[in-house]
């Protein structure tokens, strides 16, 4: 039984982002950031959200040292006749190489805090997500976006045998009232029945969809899925990579509670938001085309030369689907080469 | 009007500590901790809370990797049968030389999020802060204590003109229910009334003592302050330092916002607890009279060789004491070189 209130948000969201954990974190090397694409995905969320922001100087928000970076510099006067209002986005990110070898030595997300090396992971992973967390927060800061870290465990939300069962978004909607973009992480959490779980990113960006009712979502991913095939009675499957190869390429917390795959469980959870009427964008982070799905350039008609992947509720005036699967149908693949294989960006 | 709920936790608080932003940090320098007191102050905290820790080998909690620091080592079967209950402790800390330099420039303290200073201030301020805590409990979860971040910004805490106006204490009751350490910290918070304001350590301690209760409370201090008068008819004054020194010496969240000066609130923060029929030990950090307080050794009788202070409603059988003056005169000072001199520590 979940226990959300639908908050009250003055300002529409206009889009809520998924940074994939594959994408902003160096897969194969423990707790390390993809610096470049997260500071080029930093800079695309910058022009799709502050207004006119891309002729003038970028007024940075990080005012912190950083080891081997040149000091603080921070002029207030650049501040005096600036607008920094910018539309509301939120934007949510996975762990990757963060918080996924502390999670799978102590098995977190099964539960059981009795257990002393459980506990004992449950502090390791809120640590690893956290310290990425600061990190991209910093980026986007350092970009001039009015970022706030809001932790889930912070923010009460938990879990019932793995499901939802609280989620207080109050703070989300005052944060975006008073203008931050907030930026939320897969993380640890309490469960009311198992002690404790990964709640991933994925299922983080469904909640936020259903109860804030964003314009658009975007996923930014790297490119490790390409090809799904897409059946005749409307059920798919990845063809390339395998669900065993995924399952070391993306989204490491969900992989780690996920028996099925991360990347089924992003392609359900993408179906799911789209069911509430709401275009989803899956596209290569750090790329022309996520810039264009960002700005909502792909809203509508979609450009020929885009290439990503849309889910979107099919308009054949028929209402809502009343299946996955009647859903699943809708799923608009561009670029594809041929009728079975289909890519995601 | 304040809007706190009071939460229900299943184990008694024994102890609130405040390490103090000017213990744990290098005042002189910008984001600079003092790693040699944060580690003993870790140190003596869990030899405090943690059931016979002292006798086996520290397990550590932070599996993170840290530059310029050794490689990650942590042995699952190490914690099969170890027992790492832990009684409750809450720990609260200062900014220090975090956080300063942003909240000051910006004068975030005084709200106006709609100036783009004062925005770009707040995000600033709350990168500084957070990151202070996430090494804060980094350094506890070395020391095998199972401590979890908690920003009082993301846990809803806000203000009405600089006034604790709701500070939901959910999270940190359902953590201490699960057998963790909830380590907060001083923040900037949204404001009801002028948009945002800084949240100091000392008044989250308040607070959090009014309504957990706690058995005492420990503020852990640099030696900055030495002496202080207090006068026949119960008032008093910080004869030295002065109040001038001690803006740049102590809690600078607090000096940053509070003209009457830092020590001053932090005195009347410590008088307001011992009014609640609450210990509360002032003390130098990472010294054998910290770690004496921590343990609550100094409850009721003080031992003679401690040094330190005790603020305690006086036991005159005359119940609580009625005015902040009838209660300061209840303070006990020790190792006083004369009447009206006294030392803090």
């Amino acid at each position: 039984m979940e226990d959300t209130t639908a908050p009250s948000v003055t300002k529409p969201i206009r889009c809520i982002v998924k940074l994939g954990g594959a994408a902003i974190t160096c897969k194969n090397e423990l707790e390390k950031i993809n610096e470049e694409t997260v500071d080029i995905v930093s800079s695309q969320l910058r022009e799709a959200m502050v207004t006119g922001s891309s002729s003038r100087k970028v007024l940075g928000m990080d005012w912190s040292t950083r080891p081997g970076k040149p000091g603080i510099s921070c002029d207030a006067d650049d501040f005096e006749d600036r607008n920094l209002d910018s539309s509301s986005f939120i934007v949510v990110h996975g762990a990757g190489s963060f918080g996924h070898f502390q999670a799978s030595k102590s098995a977190v997300h099964k539960g059981g805090l009795n257990k002393p090396l459980v506990k004992a992971g449950f502090v390791a992973t809120r640590i690893s997500v956290t310290t990425l967390n600061l990190e991209i927060v910093r980026a986007l800061a350092r970009e001039g976006i009015p970022s706030i870290g809001l932790s889930p465990f912070s923010c009460g939300w938990t879990t019932s045998e793995r499901n939802m069962a609280s989620a207080d978004l109050s703070m989300v909607a005052r944060a975006i009232n008073s203008g931050f973009i907030p930026v939320l992480h897969g993380d640890a959490v309490l469960d009311d029945l198992q002690g404790c779980t990964i709640l991933s990113g994925d299922v983080i960006i469904r909640h936020l969809a259903a109860y804030l009712k964003p314009e658009y979502v975007v996923f930014l991913t790297d490119s490790s899925l390409r090809e799904i095939a897409v059946r005749e009675d409307g059920s798919w499957s990845v063809v390339k990579p395998t669900l065993a190869d995924t399952n070391t390429q993306v989204e490491i917390t969900v992989a780690a509670h996920d028996t099925t795959g991360g990347m089924v469980t992003k392609i359900s959870e993408a179906a799911l938001i789209a069911k509430l009427g709401i275009d989803v964008y899956i596209v290569k982070a750090a790329t022309t085309h996520s810039s264009r799905a960002l700005s909502g350039e792909v809203r509508g008609a979609i450009p020929e030369d885009w290439l990503g992947t849309v889910i979107r509720f099919g308009g054949k005036g028929n209402g809502f689907p009343t299946s996955d699967t009647q859903l699943l149908q809708s799923i608009e693949f561009y670029k594809s080469s041929s009728t079975s294989l289909k890519e995601f960006n």
